[in-house]
């Protein structure tokens, strides 16, 4: 068993079954508050159903568990594997990505039948496997990827909600988030030979996805970080100096990108009268300064940081950061936010509020083996055209995220919890 | 009140207000059979989600109606004006028509609550215009308006069914099909200077739209049509003989489609393990060889005319033929069918079973006025490239269909119920 | 032979072989002022480089003349089959369309070389057919489609040159054109059963196209035509009446057209520090109220006539009051204005200036027949969303237009010498 | 004088005259074989046509050099800077990129007049600034600058030929390539913290671009690579295995590009009659077994490696072995073979031949600043989402390329002279 890497968190009380019953269940209670209309709706190709989460991440069990693993299991329906296979090419042919939205049954109600057959045969096979390390893993990797899907079924929900011109809340009851938080500061950092990533790449219960491994030695420069991310008004400042219509600003795809799409502010930023309001998982909310941005795509957080004669971190320094802090907290999924609050401590806080775009391009770390079978196609087949992100946000589940966390999307993308925090 | 043309349909029995109710209760009793997640989608751009539909039929008395003629009146929802036009620049801002099945909000349950809101003014209202012909007009108007959207229900509800790879049926307990037909016979028809179009254009009783007037002359040659469409086993042989892979056939823009397109059969049609199936609001049936072939464009059905040595009627062709048959009736929406049924008569049938394809295009009649205001962007603002069809399909309500009447779509279109008649 | 309908031109005195002679000829001559760059390029999809123009059209008489006519005929190069086809299906595959402006090789000179060995070898043929007159019927359609190409020849370099934002001129010593015009007036024509079209297809010396054939009954009502077409002046006043900008005038998908391709006034105009600017082929020039407005698609024509309350003619209209001229004659490609210019003269002047609008869709007349073989794929396999326009222009040779004459293109074309003539 | 990093070039004999006036002809002497008809086509949209390097980088020196440092300077054209600025966005606005190949004025002689109009003002400059430096640095700029488009000059010439059909030759007396290859070996590199990157950010002499900067530490571990790049006849092995056809050897976004392009093969390869053909700058030729692949994008490098059980170079390790070698040579664009040969020595060959493809993306390095003012545009503000190529190809000139020298291009580019070199 590899200790965890920059984190001391002990090993969690809770065994695989409760662990099992706990994340299958987080899942269907995100999804209480949508009407089954919701559920349905595909509203950009990035987005995906809210039902074919549910349904996606039991496929995931069902296909790589209990059919190989559950003796006489039968699959719940022929076509579910058609319909529900992610992007697993050695899994078989699969419904066209951006066709989701248009698949009206099996009904929500279907889904969660799904569900609840596929959650009975899991408890068998997890009465059966006390000795079979190898399937404890893949469960734990059916966990874990259940996990990032809570994650995408609240960023993919507030896109639902968002492109309504109704602009209807997720939730009425959401808890106030501060008025006020505490100014940034510069933290120092020494460079030199440090150690970065997942020390094994493992299943087992110190988990870490195929990605975050080999641990390697990466050199740095002396350099500081913010203790802080770049909040809603420190951010308004680069819009009203004019940041959205200067190229020098810019890297060249991210102007041409911002001038098709007609950028002018973070998603979910709207005027209204002169007024700035900001579309929350809470509803539509007038902008609060302290908040930090959200919702910026790479080329916006790169924009920033070069208009304010900083940079963004890369991995390395983020990672060699995040492993001197003892506790791993923030504003997680748990808090209960789901929004990114003011800070109101000045410690250095990597974790939690908003995802932060680093330098990093996405790719294989030295020495780096995806793993065998169909689930290698889960990280190292994306490795390229795409940016690191790190730290999770406040929509990211407490025991998913760690100091290794690799997180990755392409330099225009928006729609995930994205903010920024500087270097220089 | 100016007598129908072309039929002896004598005046019906029944109010405005009976017909109010009548048409209002359709649209809900065709949605029934639906689940919550088909009122939602768009399954291509063409398609409206079914409480789409629901919706912008009782916008249109809202806004034409209720707004300028209910005293006191107040919308049932600010945004839902925005929400519901459809294409009228003069009534102000929409939403953009292909983001229709983005909106899971307003609910389907709201949806309802809007229909019985508005039904409820309009029963005040149908009390109150006794002595308004105007008023009643545009009741009229927007009666038919919802009888064009019933059949949009039809279509539409069809096209997200199919889409889904599970091929669920509409309904279950459609009736039995026949499983022979009679044969097709030439009728001869003389030529001359004939009259066609409705000789008024007028709102009241004996309805039809501004685009069916004026009457006026037309000068044809003597010509035959065929008795009756043209069947699954006739198109299949125009299939059989390569008529999807031979240009020849085909006009320019046709064969450029059909090559984009990859079309090789009608729509829904689908073969698996060598048999040919056909996707109804029945489910998948094995192709009837007898029933007319249905879902062609016009593309299909002009190259299947020249492929056949015939052509398509013009439509004065159409409506002299079809003003000669004494009354109307066929396979209309009310047969239940929902589906082209065979021919058991030797007889004409101009109505009913499928839209059939004539070879005028979409234009305005010598002397056409559209009717003034916003209503007036109901018809003419649609004449150019599109072909006139004529005589209703099987999901038409049968008062919505006359020998006058004048549908059309694009080339292209195929997922209307739109088959072939010949003429030579 | 067939005599010519509706115009009273007496046989031309001149041979076939002179015919050749000067067709051939003139189409060299309208390419002298480019240089060998103007050549190569397309400037747009509808555009063709003036050397495939060249090539083409003498591809046309190796493959439907010399190859199967002249014994021991050899082609010039084998390739050049494959690039010099437009669109005929019938002799094998072709260079794709869009790509004609990609190919470099063969050079201007080797084009030049194949039109003289081409010439040369039908000087051979034109020794051999005095008693073949499906030869002689099958050169006479050469030489009437070459002087399709000399037209489009002129559009196409227009196009080309005046994408460039040099905005050179095709010729500096273009005649001056009027300054003044006459006023339009309102002609009457009487309605009734009329005659229309061209009363044989036949390839011989009184030529016409397959599809101004057959000559057949039309009845018309009673109806105006103004004795010229719309000017620059009067279209100005429709602009500055905000046309553009107003849904009311435009068919459904003429607003749209105007929106996605940012339409604000014809092609070419261009306002410059507050003054309106022509791009002609004999460059830059201030606009001139008198001449006739020119460059405006269907869209545009149809949306001015409805804003001026009157409306586009039909073909038939349109022939049936050309056929009253005794004489064709007016601003055609001979005059060498190669602009369209003001009217001088109150008469009706049916012929040159602008291609005129009508508001007839393009369809086959009834009872066409497309010539046999490939051939045939010369007019039918268009007929379908696409306008007629009649008339000629200033760039249309002199003994390619007549009264029958029917041109064809899609509504939203403006790059041809397209204008506006109203009729009520 | 900063000295060069990792090769032992001695200083050139020749003085920054001399200099300008060899890169100046050259770009001149590569055009020579064109005809008029080649110098202005954009075959797509990556290519520019050769007249417009030849302005373009003309244009450079008249604004970056003359305008602002030769007194009483007047330029040529005042719309040949509209024309001729490729992406700097301090410049002013500029001509569409997409829309360059429409451009057939200015001609061909007039742009070479104005090649001779700015050499002659450039030798009245260059009499005056043997005391600025900064002025020096940046004609040397403009000359590596030049030297670059030399090179997509070619590439560009052989995208343009081979997209046509007639597959005509840029040159006929190509000198033949060789037969045969020595077999490639593993040489092995030890790591540990190495430097690379160019030393100082520098225009003066030892000449290289500010992405090259600065000099920094990295950290390897143990790595081999190979001595040669990827032959013909070894990627034959892995298309003739189904590579084309297995998504387990692609990148993710390489699958999908693979399947919209339709790829099977490397660009201009070309099988007839079941034999492999390669359009290369000489034409036509059977695909030699021995010669480096070309043309290949990095998702067919990167598949090519996994394939065959390796992986690529990072650009750290390509340039820590390229610093071992003692003499920069290879197959450039002085021998003249314009096309990769066989390698006839067994030793590690970084230089020529082929771009290498690494696995390094191409971001900034460590402290990296781009330089002041409109030139800083040059390369940072492309550092996101390409992959960084190294050692030059047999078209790029040598005194172009250097140990330290970053290519860059997207992951999908396959036009450049780009090959595969393994590590593992």
């Amino acid at each position: 068993m590899v200790p965890r890497t920059g984190t001391t968190l002990t090993k969690p009380a809770i065994s695989l079954r409760e662990q099992f019953e706990q994340v299958r269940q987080l899942s269907e209670t995100l999804c209480a508050p949508l009407s089954i209309e919701d559920y349905v709706v595909q509203s950009m190709p990035d987005v995906s159903p809210p039902k074919w989460h549910l349904a996606h991440t039991t496929w995931f069990f069902e296909t790589f568990l209990l059919t190989p693993h559950l003796k006489g299991y039968e699959v719940f329906h022929p076509k579910f594997g058609y319909l529900f296979n992610s992007y697993y090419e050695a899994v078989g042919d699969r419904h066209p990505r951006i066709q989701r939205g248009l698949l009206t049954r099996p009904t929500v109600a279907e889904v969660y039948q799904y569900r609840a057959y596929v959650d009975e045969s899991m408890r068998s096979l997890l009465h059966q496997i006390d000795d079979a390390p190898e399937i404890q893993a893949l469960i734990t990797l059916g966990l874990h990827h259940e996990q990032q899907h809570q994650e995408l079924l609240l960023t993919d929900i507030k896109h639902i909600l968002a492109c309504n011109p109704l602009r209807p809340a997720y939730r009425d009851n959401l808890p106030e988030p501060y008025e006020h938080g505490t100014p940034t500061q510069w933290l120092k950092f020494l460079g030199g030979l440090h150690t970065i990533g997942h020390a094994e790449n493992t299943f087992a219960f110190d988990f870490a996805f195929d990605n975050e491994a080999p641990r390697h030695s990466v050199y740095t420069q002396d350099y500081c970080l913010a203790s802080g991310p770049v909040t809603n008004g420190e951010y308004l400042e680069f819009i009203e100096a004019s940041g959205y219509q200067n190229p020098k600003y810019w890297l060249s795809e991210g102007w041409s990108t911002l001038q098709n799409e007609g950028w002018t502010a973070p998603l979910y930023w709207e005027q209204i009268d002169g007024n700035w309001w900001n579309m929350t998982l809470g509803g539509l909310r007038s902008l609060n300064m302290h908040e930090p941005v959200c919702h910026v795509s790479f080329f916006e957080a790169d924009a920033y940081a070069r208009w304010a004669g900083k940079r963004l971190p890369t991995e390395a320094e983020w990672e060699i950061a995040a492993a001197t802090i003892p506790s791993l907290k923030g504003n997680l999924l748990e808090q209960g936010y789901l929004h990114p609050t003011a800070s109101i401590a000045p410690d250095f806080q990597p974790y939690g509020n908003v995802w932060e775009w680093t330098q990093s391009a996405y790719l294989p770390y030295p020495g780096f083996k995806a793993d065998a079978g169909a689930v290698g196609e889960y990280n190292g087949k994306f490795m390229c055209n795409q940016m690191v992100l790190r730290g999770g946000s406040c929509i990211t589940p407490q025991s998913h995220i760690r100091a290794t966390y690799r997180n990755f999307f392409p330099t225009a993308t928006r729609w995930q919890f994205s903010g920024i925090r500087l270097a220089q």
